[in-house]
């Protein structure tokens, strides 16, 4: 966890920043994965666990598989980078390619899991995920109370990003119990979204679940529409949502990177950007805010310009 | 301070890294400014301190001289890049412009004294300045025993920097003072420098100290020469000094910002790199290691090649 005068002065708010970029595979969703893969019986856990991300997901699912010692099938699309590909396949996971479609990813886990008896880990609409993204509140909670010398950490407010609505409902279920245990005062929830990937705000707005259809947005981790878990958690808990443009969450990237001196990767700027976007809203409040991860590529960082007659792989 | 798994496995030494990257101003500079602003008489405080530094120390003595509201000049090269000018004068300091030559910072700054009256502080080659980088050690032992849970930190060395050897000599003196108090026990002092800016190393081997002649290393804080005070100081304490290749101290930095999230400067990448490539000298010890800033062109990384037509500035 670290704090910032910078952004605290820039916010007129108290921030502290849980850092994920710092935990096991460079981001919150080894918090998920392992929760899941530690709940599973050990006849299913012996045959393994199924996913389907290019992103940080199937890496902490490779992960928390190999730290269990069972077998685990990541499905990735062909034109995923074999960076990302050879990471899976460092903590001792099988890729599967699949073609860039939603079809083709469900079509190829289904034969995946008739395959091998696997189970099929989502990256966001299961209990066991939920309820292991919020651990992280436990821990920063805790942190913030520490840092203070008080007893609870007193937030007013925890702030998270939306993609698919698994880490922002995690950390609401998590203060909503620790308050209701009398551990903790209850704190509102705040979320943050790419103005390009709106689709959860206007899913609260409308009262059901509305598409995300390959949303632009730098925020890649943001893409995703919420499940039907997420969104009743999200219905009953969340005070409030904002969304940011995508130059914002491009600039207060580079901004944590320069001040804070931590890489995180765009997704994980959204929260923040949300502070600094509505200072009427939250001026004057003790916040936790997610940094959700630090998963970037350093040779193209979207703040640079792409030299010219390169263009991207 | 933190850990890495990832560079304890890489190095076979057991790694805690303290990191001046967070620290105000970006990086350990600020411990020695303050150090001697704080200790200089009330009259000569009133009539303000002036240096020459277009780097991490100029911003230290106009941070420092703002902390305690006394007037700031920094002598700077009228090349010396704008943002750099505008963070020294954020701070309430006078930036005064001279020619990119030693001949021409010395009398410019020679000239701001006779005005003001104002007292000069040399980067590195002062009890003062050298006591206040020392003060990281006095931490990091802290933080080190508080995360292993015992009495005293107990490292068996501590691998910094050299470049005008103010930090190195601190490191020196605080741990051989608390070892000589009984508070810790003694460590080997490593210095990492880089080959291309190698004076520290010919100065311990010829026994006088050797000029250091506009070296070209990407280790822009490392490229001056020793003083008569840290001379004096490293030649009796410091154990041994490694060399590290331009390639190695660019990969070594991306890989801290890849691994560890954190954002480090190219000289903060020395003492690492000169882990890494002596595992025969540092396996299996317990190592302190000092990050020493993290201030760097967001726009223009080291490993990125340059978009063609488009020159440094």
């Amino acid at each position: 966890m670290l704090t910032s005068r910078f952004f605290d002065e820039a916010s007129g708010a108290e921030l502290f920043f849980k850092c994920e970029n710092f935990q096991k595979v460079g981001a919150f969703k080894i918090r998920g994965a392992t929760n899941f893969v530690r709940n599973l019986d050990d006849s299913p856990a012996a045959r393994g666990v199924v996913t389907h991300s290019s992103g940080n997901h199937g890496q902490a699912v490779a992960a928390a598989a190999a730290a269990r010692g069972i077998p685990a099938t990541v499905v990735m699309a062909r034109s995923a980078s074999s960076i990302k590909k050879e990471a899976v396949r460092g903590y001792g996971a099988r890729v599967v390619d699949c073609d860039d479609s939603d079809t083709s990813r469900n079509e190829v886990s289904q034969a995946v899991v008739k395959e091998t008896g696997g189970t099929l880990i989502h990256p966001f609409n299961h209990p066991w995920i939920v309820a292991g993204q919020g651990t992280l509140v436990l821990e920063l909670v805790q942190q913030v109370a520490e840092l203070r010398g008080t007893a609870t950490a007193g937030l007013d407010g925890l702030v998270g990003p939306v993609g698919g609505g698994g880490c922002l409902s995690g950390m609401s279920l998590a203060i909503h119990g620790l308050a209701a245990a009398g551990r903790e005062s209850a704190a509102e929830i705040y979320g943050g979204e790419p103005a390009a990937a709106d689709d959860a705000v206007r899913s609260l707005a409308t009262g059901s679940i509305q598409p995300s259809d390959r949303p632009q947005t730098v925020a890649d981790g943001l893409r995703t529409a919420l499940g039907e878990l997420t969104f009743s958690v999200l219905r009953q808990h969340v005070s409030r949502l904002f969304t940011v443009s995508e130059e914002r969450i491009i600039e207060v990237t580079r901004l944590v990177w320069e001040r804070m001196k931590v890489v995180i990767e765009p997704s994980a700027a959204v929260p923040l950007a949300a502070i600094l976007d509505n200072a009427d809203v939250f001026r004057g409040k003790r916040l936790g805010v997610l940094f959700t991860g630090g998963n970037v590529d350093l040779q193209r960082l979207p703040w640079v310009a792409e030299p010219a007659g390169v263009s991207p792989t």
